[in-house]
């Protein structure tokens, strides 16, 4: 694995340039990432471009020895493109223009603005796009951030009208498909049709899917207009995007597929603030992020395209500036963060970023040195890191264990309509990745129509939306299949399917669901029933009777169906069991604790503020730590 | 009382019709509701009009012996409709649109779209207005529903210059009744008056409540131009239109002047979570609603009218989709709601609704049957209480206990200004129910300008404008009478009166208010003042004091003072000794236990998650049920 | 001290006015304001002015022997002026204009405005700039209530590239000072930037800093116009504004060059609700207010300009209508409020108002009298408030003890950017003045460039911006310094220091700043680290240190520097020891007592629920109450 850090030449005076370059080498860097957000001074006037100082930083950087990854500055459009087509702005939920002054001001529905994306893609990849120090492209940066997905705009809605008409062909069967002769919503032509914000009540749900749906489609063809020309141009060099944490607003395996390595940005600590933890969980890891946010994201990204190439585009060095509260990571975390990205099979985990700046938006963002440009404590954190790679040494690749299957449009529809305040697809598979973590199991996180060859067991947490290639998998597959409440729940459309779900995943028929209110719970034997119970008309054998009798688990064959809300304490003994079968072996982990294996080796991490033995029975020779883990500290064993 | 069914054909295959019509009167239903929301197809394109659908489901329900409740479709304008006139969309109190693609999106206040209104209630009426199936008509749907009667659409402006001339007669006199002189806001002309939204902080009062009252108006006289026409076209039919639970937008007193008979909307299980019930109660009684709900608004709506006529249109039949959480009821509450219902001397109880809709926003709201056509949970539960109707046979209707004054302008005013967080005289008036009923009492809602004869005591939990014709009323009234807070506490034009509150309903002055936050309490034997406390000047004798010699109530003649909020527990002494005074028998019922009495009758319905016994003295042999009711139970005893 | 009141007479009949002012004087009022919002009666057509009404009212007021203060009525333009450039209205950071319909409904930076405003202003003026009746003026009424100081509009956008002109001469340099090149954030023109509001995520930091220091500067420019038209027209007369209650959205400092006094608006349980109090402090002063809010601001606004004059303009008679929860306070609060502005040196105080509204907006707010002209208990207490003050006679000025620095952009860079939820400087400075206060002390609140001869001990709570002025100010100072976290952490331009904060103010490197969730905390010795921590570079020796070895406090020569939030229990060690290198004394006073001396008197407030003490060794000859004060009482001792 290499390390690297993003990296702002634009920022800085050039007499700093060759100092940094040289110091990053130092500490054991070797990718630098640049450029994303340099329009600006690319391009200061309209078709004046400025590539000096460019060519000079990037010389700069090759001369160290370091590896570019180039980004292109499409997220943000400097003010005079914008005064040139004030329409290329998105426009918000409430109807109000999204205005220039930060970044993502534009519309990706916007033609106007895709011509200029194109246009700035292609004069940065003929200017460097044979460049040797270039390694890698970036399209654009975090895509969607500032829930810039949707826009409700003319151009989104001229747009939608075009998708609408391919994906149905005549607007009777849009009607007939969306149920529109509910409430009157019938529509005669295509352009009849409104962006879904503003209605007086919910609109139709089937509406909204297809209103994100394509907003996820005119983020996957914006990025292909980049990548075709990055390709074109600079042949050899890998294309990545940075994707965010707990973001699932467009669908990543549809942008993954036109990527040579998936990236994201691993900021643990802020995301511990803003997913849906309990007040607890954020007090007990407020220095170090719940055990399970970055490992959740690693695995989501491996799996997100065939050969599983992945890159940590962005990782948190210290406290960051945009968490309601921004404490530090423990001494120790930067660290952890970095060989547990190792562990779980990363290419490259990239520091965001190399040096605080002191002005503008992100003062507040910790790098590996202070503004002053005396060393943060990510810097020496980031030196061991690349010492602990080097000593680790050659690893093998983890074995396949745990399918678990996660699919954005599951996350879309249980958010149009969560029936029970805040329920997601996404949280289930949280919680079920966080069940499986538990026992000590390795998971790899996969699309809906991902083949489950040599896998052990699958888990889909909550998949409303089963597609056939799924079925066939499953057919073929002898593992314990361990799968959710509304899973095949809906059709494509958003409909209940005919002969009620969850067809043919599980044979039962979903007769009746119910959320329950916090304190409203079916309590079992150390787990309880709680958020949400499905009434299956059956002749699956009740496997988790709760005291009242409520089933929460049903099993067919190698089928288990979880009629309750997928969380940890009822996961537990199903999964357990459901191990047992497959014949993998689970560990009860002391909390905090987390295990991630290879073919060749053991990595065990603590999350815990104390200090934790490693569990016995877990085989190995310590290479690096103790056996007694001290808060944020690792140990490794090889087999 | 008949029972009855929502049904949508248009939403089904024509080939289930006659087998649906069939399985209803199977399960004793005699009524079904339809079309309110069939425009888009009736009318698939402008002045096309398509009956032979309609035609055809009528007649198979006719056929089946089922009597039609047929609803104008005005709640659902096709978008067609919407695109001919689009200012015709009511806007928001932000002012922002409020976009077609769910229901309601039209502003009462609209010319065009009363024509529109009219014409195609004129065109149902002429091709139905005499069919033998046809027994009632239904104006609309849920005037209000989702925030509807507020529009602040230039249509709204322009009408309400109209009412306020007609009501001020010139604007000098408006300047004088609302205090312009406060803050320089008088006004030269009608003209110069703005709505009274987005000002810079709060508009005057009398501006809200003048335009809240000129809204409710604007409902009344939409509905008149249906009736009118419906009356002309179907003579001999009933006519009614379905209010909504816990919703004081609009004058319902108004309304149902127009009315044969008032129906209204019970969901019992939507409303625990969305009116402002303890998390305690929200919890006790998640899965039967709060004892109270169903009964309040069966004895509100049934005083809406002389004559007392009143439907339950919608009846929740199992969970719902649009509450924060929906679980289902306990088996036995569909049937305890039906027979509470008739308890409460309906004539209607219609369950929403036939069959659960697979498709657009409604999809997660039961049925009688479920989607796939099996019977759902409520399908036994009705036809149990079919056969329960009938076995009961025969009623005398209630005698008059006691009488609860609730008028909508009280609300209103209430709720333009508080004074204390969230306080309203709808709040009053449903703990002052509360209270009552704890005590087993039957309690009639009547509008302010009711007669009082005949009834045993009576209560005026909030009333600030009181009525000359409530002053006459009660001068002739023996009983004991309560008075709640800010009763008499404002002119009709949002003023306080000169010789301050509360005037002649009560012999004191009301000389300063107090608004208390939680925890913030003058304690009493049993009971605290909370929320609420006046200070009065006054000869009445001090009846109910707090160990810091707070007075809670005052007492002159027959009448009492209530200075504090009228919460349950300072009540029940209150109302317990003028019960007492009024000769009306009292019960300490036990927790969620409650009663209804007819002349012959008397019902025990058990909202609590456990068995309750009928408390002894209570008269009368058991016909249905046993004295320890289970848990959704119901006993009925005749006298 | 003068007692006076605010007075509508243009709300109540001319017959009743003579009658009012014999009443003031009976009980002891002497000045009465009067106009403020009166535009509509004196100008009720364009260009057509009524002065008769106000000539008798000012005439009666005068012939009882009262003084006027006489109110521009700017704060609230008639209907038909806003008819006339409805784009004199300001738009809400939505983007939404801001209707007519109560006050203030105006944009600061509308030129046609300004003229109007300097009309009226002059109208006034040349009518009543010589009578003998007025004392005073007063400009406008609570600028910037209701969030009215930044406004959205064209006007504003217009004046703004005006005003970054003169700041910044070329737009290069503007960019170099707000770090444009991040995000390519660059201008070519000041006309290409934007209000800082609806960009889609936050704006840079320096953007919104120059907006708001250009939204107070448009503050101090309009007030200025009026000022200067009421010097040339009405010689000799005090002006005066009355500022409000935590309130920070433009510089007082500014604004109070201009005035001879400055005024404020004192409603202590108004401001208990609204202010960031905990939960049990809002209960247990429920009825006095926080014991440290009046007394804050009396010595705030004493600061604000060189001399010290400041009046309370308008004074908490009662329940007011616009908190949340609107009690009574205590019986004697009124007077202890009055006594408490005494003790802290005002020349006035003015009850608002004389006569409760019986109509608008401010109806359940109370006055001395009720609204049927009966006493209301703040009549009494005015009574007696002005024999206590004749009964305490002559009083020396208060010697100069403790300086605490204030500044306004510290309370917007903090805001702005606040790093942790809901931080503040407003927050910060609060705080240590009520650590400061129960340790007895006397407080100066000072603006950061104010001389500190003198003064004992000087405190900076939170000072992000350090002017050279007070650096210099220092240098010179020999007592204790005690400065609070993120002094002197910006630079004029919203940038972090070179060489890291806190810069010359302290030896020091601030290399890490973390904010902390409830709960986060670091034990001390009977206090604890919470919300924020700073880790310092620094040869400082550390003096107060937490359980696990995190420095709370760091000294070096005189100064100290807290490098945690400065609550008042972490504040009170570090302040009671630089108190005694200050050689001032302490005493640690029971909870909700507090004390002011003066040179001649010591006062002593009870806010506490129960009776309180004075603790011994407070020197002193009792010459008003008792040793143990009940609740709401005063003691007062001579030296
Ligand atoms: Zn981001
Ligand atoms: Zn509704
Ligand atoms: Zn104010």
């Amino acid at each position: 694995m290499q390390l690297g850090v993003c990296y702002y030449p634009e920022h800085w005076p050039e007499s700093q340039w060759a100092n940094d370059a040289r110091r990053m080498r130092e500490i054991g860097l070797t990718r630098v990432r640049i450029g994303e957000f340099a329009w600006s001074r690319i391009e200061p006037e309209p078709g004046r471009f400025d590539w000096v100082w460019l060519d000079r930083a990037i010389e700069t950087l090759h001369a160290a020895g370091l590896g570019v990854i180039l980004g292109t500055p499409t997220a943000t459009p400097p003010k005079w493109l914008v005064d040139s087509m004030p329409d290329m702005i998105a426009v918000d939920r409430d109807g109000r223009p999204r205005r220039f002054g930060s970044r993502r001001h534009y519309c990706f529905s916007h033609a106007g603005y895709r011509k200029q994306s194109a246009r700035i893609t292609r004069a940065v990849a003929e200017r460097y796009g044979h460049h040797p120090a270039v390694v890698a492209w970036q399209t654009d940066n975090e895509y969607g951030c500032h829930d810039t997905v949707q826009s409700f705009s003319p151009a989104a809605l001229a747009a939608f009208w075009v998708w609408l008409a391919e994906r149905y062909g005549d607007v009777a069967a849009l009607n007939r498909a969306w149920g529109n002769v509910f409430w009157s919503q019938e529509y005669r032509s295509f352009d009849e049709i409104d962006l879904p914000n503003l209605t007086v009540t919910e609109a139709n749900p089937a509406h909204w899917l297809a209103f994100r749906r394509f907003a996820s489609d005119e983020v996957v063809r914006f990025n292909q207009i980049q990548v075709d020309i990055l390709r074109a141009l600079s042949p050899g060099r890998d294309i990545t995007h940075n994707f965010m944490g707990f973001f699932t607003e467009f669908d990543h395996h549809d942008v993954a597929q036109s990527l040579d390595a998936v990236g994201w940005d691993s900021y643990p600590l802020g995301f511990l603030e803003s997913f849906r933890f309990s007040e607890e969980d954020r007090l007990r890891y407020a220095r170090q992020g719940h055990p399970d946010i970055a490992a959740f994201h690693h695995d989501l990204y491996r799996g997100c395209m065939r050969g599983g190439r992945w890159w940590v585009l962005e990782q948190q060095p210290g406290p960051v500036n945009w968490a309601r509260h921004n404490p530090a990571p423990l001494d120790g975390m930067v660290r952890l963060w970095t060989l547990e990205a190792l562990a779980h099979g990363a290419e490259l985990v990239s520091y965001f970023r190399w040096r605080q700046a002191p002005f503008a938006q992100e003062q507040l963002h910790a790098g590996l040195l202070r503004p002053d440009d005396a060393p943060a404590p990510a810097y020496a954190e980031a030196a061991q890191a690349a010492e602990d790679i080097a000593a680790i040494g050659p690893m093998s690749a983890a074995a396949k264990s745990v399918a678990l299957i996660f699919s954005y449009d599951s996350d879309w529809i249980t958010t149009i309509q969560p029936q029970g305040a805040g329920l997601s697809a996404l949280w289930a598979a949280f919680d079920a990745y966080c069940a499986l973590r538990q026992l000590g199991l390795n998971v790899d996180i996969l699309p809906a129509n991902a083949p489950l060859e040599g896998y052990a067991m699958c888990v889909v947490p909550c998949l409303p939306v089963v597609p056939d290639e799924l079925l066939a998998h499953l057919a073929a597959f002898e593992g314990p299949v361990v799968i959710g409440p509304r899973s095949g729940s809906r059709t494509a459309d958003f409909a209940i399917p005919d002969g009620l779900p969850p067809g043919a995943i599980f044979p039962a028929k979903v007769v009746r669901v119910e959320s329950l209110r916090p304190g409203l719970v079916h309590p079992g034997q150390g787990w309880a029933v709680r958020r949400w119970i499905e009434h299956l008309e059956t002749d699956a054998a009740a496997e988790l009777v709760a005291d009242d009798g409520t089933v929460a688990c049903w099993r067919s064959g190698n089928r288990r169906y979880l009629a309750a809300w997928p969380e940890p304490d009822i996961l537990a003994p199903v999964l357990q069991s459901a191990a047992r079968e497959a014949g993998v072996d689970t560990v009860a982990l002391p909390e905090g604790l987390r295990l991630r294996r290879t073919a060749s080796h053991v990595f065990a991490f603590n999350y815990a503020p104390t200090p934790v033995a490693i569990p016995d029975g877990i085989g190995g020779r310590l290479v690096l730590g103790e056996k007694l883990i001290p808060p944020a500290g690792i140990a490794v064993l090889t087999l």
